[in-house]
């Protein structure tokens, strides 16, 4: 806590008890939770601890105007994606709310949002501080990862099957029929809805992530697109693969739109929170039988470059439309 | 990582090295740093992990001036202060820096200060996120302490001895000096330097906090004044306390004011970033014999309230003039 926090320690810690408290309790590793000058937290005795923080920003993550509700999930739920690309078992968070006033029910929203990911995933806040100044959340998650099975960015291998997880482009279309302009109307309310859902919902793919310790290489999420997010595993592991377009999950939303715009938002547009990751083909064969959402687009190669093809195997442009992922920026 | 980060993916990831790098390395227990969806640390065989966040906005937390340097030191010392309030031996930091604009003077210059305190504690940089919006700066620190040795703030006992470590009231002189135009016409030039460090660049008191373990029964970093910070010991405790204002530490360069003025903000002044700790007299004489920078201002009482008193026994009237903790609050 510092000096100046215009909700003072006092009232800080009430605020946290009054709309946090139902995420403050659950977990037995927790021997001090929120209330003092740090949580004490027992690790687990044999495997790693994971973390990782990410802030939002009003105005550069989300839109004013996104219900408290939808904030509070996404917020987590962007975490627990990171601890999903690693394998790691969730297992606590801490919360780092900047808000421009104390709206009880703003924050009773935003709570709710928080506390339905929460407790889907076992997850407990352990800590937080708020202070006043513009709408910023900036979250930390720990979870827990065997150190044998602990899934990377630089472990990909030349052979492997590259995979996805759920469908691509669903958050990137929702984000630019606002931005952009993009038009929806062949989508009925429901498909619209779908596509929002899937910008401001996202769900974390926890459970396929602790299925990949047993199979993949290496593995990421998709926060920045497709490309990109790939491009960080194969620049990494130092190769190249080769992808389908044609072979890209595309949602019965998304595909009520040109196919070709479909395609560069599956390819480029971010926010959809799904894996992806590398496995030999002889380990995919059990993920594939299970029933979770996984295709495989394409293959690590040797030559360093990220090659596009089509179901022809033509070499497939990427357009250049500008509905990629970095359209916050100005 | 988030879709729409203005510095995207790879150039973070370029931007962390450039500026940070000599904070991402050096300890053995991470066994993946910056650069995957999360970091792996390898915990403490027998300790509990301790953890605390703390956020700074500009204009609220610091003034828009300050030397980025003296930023990046203070950022992490009010950390490490959190650590030092419960014992704990501190390990890994995280930092999610949102930032206006990539300015590579300020950031190399805000790298620095954070090195600074970061080598000197063996504390290393795991895992970050920078985005673009108005200058915030959230730290998340992680340290180790012995299940048995945890110093709270429930534990006061009646009987303890009240004592702080260092002096007090020396930030909110500076503080007040540019937000209530207190004078320091008084002071030299050294003296007026020394204040202005003691607001930016406080002490972290790791060193005094880890001894505590051995002695202590309650202990907290004053970070929003002696009363307000003593006063959550208290309640959590459920004890009162009796303190001798005019046993209160107070430096060289704030006894150059009048010592009613001195006093209060001994009192109520927040940043000092202190220990205030509880500790029974007959284990106080090993830690007041060696080398460190404490003072015993009181005792703990049964009565649940706040007795201030002077060097007669006297009762003390906390004087009003309005420079207490809370300043920047509208």
């Amino acid at each position: 806590m510092v000096t100046t926090d215009f909700i003072l320690a006092a009232s800080e810690f009430s605020l946290i008890q009054t709309y946090f408290a139902q995420l403050t309790r659950g977990r037995s590793d927790v021997v001090k939770g929120i209330g003092d000058d740090c949580a004490l937290l027992r690790g687990h005795p044999t495997e790693l601890l994971a973390v990782s923080i990410d802030t939002l920003v009003e105005g550069v993550h989300f839109f004013a105007d996104i219900e408290p509700f939808r904030l509070g999930y996404k917020s987590l739920a962007v975490g627990l994606s990171d601890l999903a690309a690693m394998g790691a078992e969730p297992a606590w968070f801490t919360l780092a709310l900047t808000l421009p006033e104390n709206n009880a029910a703003w924050l009773e929203s935003f709570a709710s949002g928080l506390a339905e990911l929460a407790v889907q995933h076992n997850v407990q806040l352990v800590g937080g501080d708020t202070t006043r100044g513009p709408l910023t959340i900036s979250i930390q998650v720990h979870g827990h990862v065997p150190e044998t099975s602990g899934l990377r960015r630089d472990t990909a291998r030349v052979g492997d099957k590259i995979c996805v997880t759920g469908t691509l482009g669903d958050a990137g279309a929702a984000l630019n029929s606002r931005l952009t302009g993009l038009n929806l109307q062949a989508l009925t309310a429901e498909q619209h809805d779908y596509l929002w859902s899937r910008l401001e919902l996202p769900t974390p793919r926890n459970t396929i992530g602790k299925m990949l310790r047993q199979c993949a290489h290496a593995a990421i999420d998709i926060s920045d697109g497709l490309l990109a997010d790939l491009g960080h595993v194969l620049a990494a592991s130092h190769v190249g693969a080769v992808l389908n377009v044609d072979s890209l999950p595309i949602s019965e939303a998304l595909l009520q739109l040109p196919r070709s715009i479909a395609t560069e938002l599956a390819l480029t547009a971010g926010d959809d929170y799904e894996l992806c990751f590398t496995a030999p083909a002889n380990k995919l064969r059990q993920l594939l039988e299970a029933d979770v959402e996984v295709t495989c687009i394409g293959e690590v190669t040797t030559v360093p470059e990220l090659v596009l093809v089509d179901h022809a195997g033509r070499v497939f442009e990427t357009p250049q439309t500008g509905m990629g992922y970095d359209h916050f920026k100005q």
